[in-house]
């Protein structure tokens, strides 16, 4: 396991993902050491790094070229990256080219969500399970909707988090902001 | 009603209780232009202002010499105080010198908590009410354990408050860390 | 204040909205001797009681006839109702005869919330407070955007409340549902 | 991945632990096929079946002879168990004839928490990870002040989760009860 304090962060580029949140998605995947996956805005690669891990491959995307080059740091600092493509792009473009897909993880779309999953609908594996991420109230809605229209059967996990710090004069819970944790799997 | 940022804060002393908690006590308080009001541990003054537009008569206390002026300046910036008195002391100690309280307040007792809940349940009105925060874990059961001890029939509620930026974007939660509201009302 | 289990409940009503919800809406409304308050949704009357204590005037409307019988007999059971008025309609049908409202709470909108809003604009008082709850995430969405292309500064706050069972073995923690609270407030 | 509504469930028993919460258990487990796995107070098997099809080898307990039987009926279900031992007795006296634990999960303990981690803490091998999950508030500061006293750093997360209803008419947010993890590990 991977702690958040571990990877480098940049103030520019948002993530990585919180450990709670990477658990959930990781156990959701139900991934195998076969399967390929595509992490569509990739930030800080702190949803990549885990990925590359326990996948066969992995396809990062991000629009922001400065994630691209965390990312990169951030599994060179790991160990890993070997089976890492990483592409600066927007992810409704970059996903046009790519085939086979068995885990897609959108963790961010700017306002491109809807053709984002038309296209992951399309490149998608039977079985294939698509994994998407919201910290805006918006996105859930409009994830569900766009699941549903493309015939899923879509759920919806809302997670808050609080970590204690273990003080002497006791333990003093923080919170984390809420995460929307929006899934569906082809038939 | 207040907002959190309508009030003078200082980076050494704790507060203001955020408006959620602050309505939910002042609900559970069902305070009376009539009643008697303690605030143990003022800190900034949160609940001191509230209580001091509602109740007959608020003491104020705190250990901190500056939660005491913050306290001061912020019930001066709200049009408030002719009804409040301040005490630069320990709860326990302060609390020796009061009678008739209607309703108690604890929103700080360093280690004191145990003392402070002997005296208030001693100078306690019949039908009177102990309201306690906590932000540590283990206050929740020391003062639950206490409670119950002296003769109550506590009641606990833990609250976790996410409050929306609303940007172009979308509305982005922001969360509050989670705070445990204890209560009781003497027979 | 009322305890969740004052409330006479039926099967076929949802509330009454739970403590915490009722002392927030009730802080965040400002409420005063001399205002006019609408309860659109009025359903088991939780809402509607709360104000019928503290406010000049109340409206209350739900589509159910189930809803207005037994918030009628709520009202009844805490002596409340002289200054409460209940009509049965349609909350967009029915506020289009209430003007000078000072509070509005829409608290059960169907897929009537734009309208209702619509018309909660047009007869809210300056300084008139809108409050909003919602127990689905595309009711926030729907009162966010709405509220914004009326010309308002909206926001949103949401509550996650736990309440106690204080056992022999220690205190379980109970989950309420999520509830958002939009409110906002006429120039 | 197993859904909460795939484990064989009886009156009697409690758990399944949910999704989110077996997913940051294992996350946090770091567990590998070689590892020895100790789940004490399996109840219903939800962490049991998770680590047998990860785990070397898992060892679960339960003084609950109900638990025994519906851990191995779900284990059955799942096509798991060859590398998990039942044993029906309390931990504190099962855990003694345990050697070389890599991770101990306790999920139960009645009263004898602080004995459990006693054992546990002497037979755990090094690098040994200790999960505990609570649902009373009493638990969280009773474990972090054991791992504390037993030289360890204790960590706690605590995880409040909502699950979506995708109606016609949106979505509804249905919480589950909070519930703490407090995680160690040996130097
Ligand atoms: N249309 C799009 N295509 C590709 N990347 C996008 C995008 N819209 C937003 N993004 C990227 O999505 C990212 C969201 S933050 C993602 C954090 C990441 N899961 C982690 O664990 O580190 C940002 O870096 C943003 O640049
Ligand atoms: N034994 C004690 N007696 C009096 N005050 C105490 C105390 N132990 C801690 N405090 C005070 O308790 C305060 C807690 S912070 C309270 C914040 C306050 N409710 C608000 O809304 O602004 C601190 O200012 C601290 O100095
Ligand atoms: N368009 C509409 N006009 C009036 N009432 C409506 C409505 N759409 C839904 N409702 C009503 O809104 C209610 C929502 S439940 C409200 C609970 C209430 N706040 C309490 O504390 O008891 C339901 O009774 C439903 O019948
Ligand atoms: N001292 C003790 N030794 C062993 N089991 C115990 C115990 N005290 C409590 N338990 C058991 O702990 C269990 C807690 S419920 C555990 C649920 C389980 N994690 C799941 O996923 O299904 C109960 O079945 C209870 O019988």
């Amino acid at each position: 396991m991977f702690k958040d304090t571990d990877f480098i962060k940049s103030c520019d580029v948002p993530g990585p993902t919180k450990e709670a949140i990477r658990a959930i998605i990781l156990y959701k995947s139900d991934v195998s050491p076969t399967d390929k996956v595509v992490d569509c805005g990739c930030g800080t690669g702190g949803i990549t790094c885990e990925f590359a891990k326990r996948a066969g491959e992995v396809i990062s995307i991000d629009t922001n070229p400065e994630a691209i080059e965390i990312t990169s740091k951030n599994l060179e600092k790991f160990g890993l990256g070997d089976n890492v493509k990483l592409i600066n792009d927007d992810g409704a473009n970059a996903l046009k080219d790519i085939d086979g897909i068995d885990i897609a993880i959108v963790g961010g779309s700017g306002r491109q969500l809807e053709n984002i999953l038309d296209i992951v609908h399309e490149k998608l594996n039977s079985k294939g399970r698509i994994i998407i991420t919201a910290i805006l109230v918006d996105t859930k809605v409009e994830a569900i909707n766009k699941l549903k229209s493309l015939g899923y059967n879509p759920q919806i996990m809302e997670v808050n988090v609080s970590n204690g710090r273990v003080l002497d004069r006791g333990i003093l819970m923080i919170s984390e902001n809420p995460i929307a944790i929006m899934t569906a799997q082809k038939r």
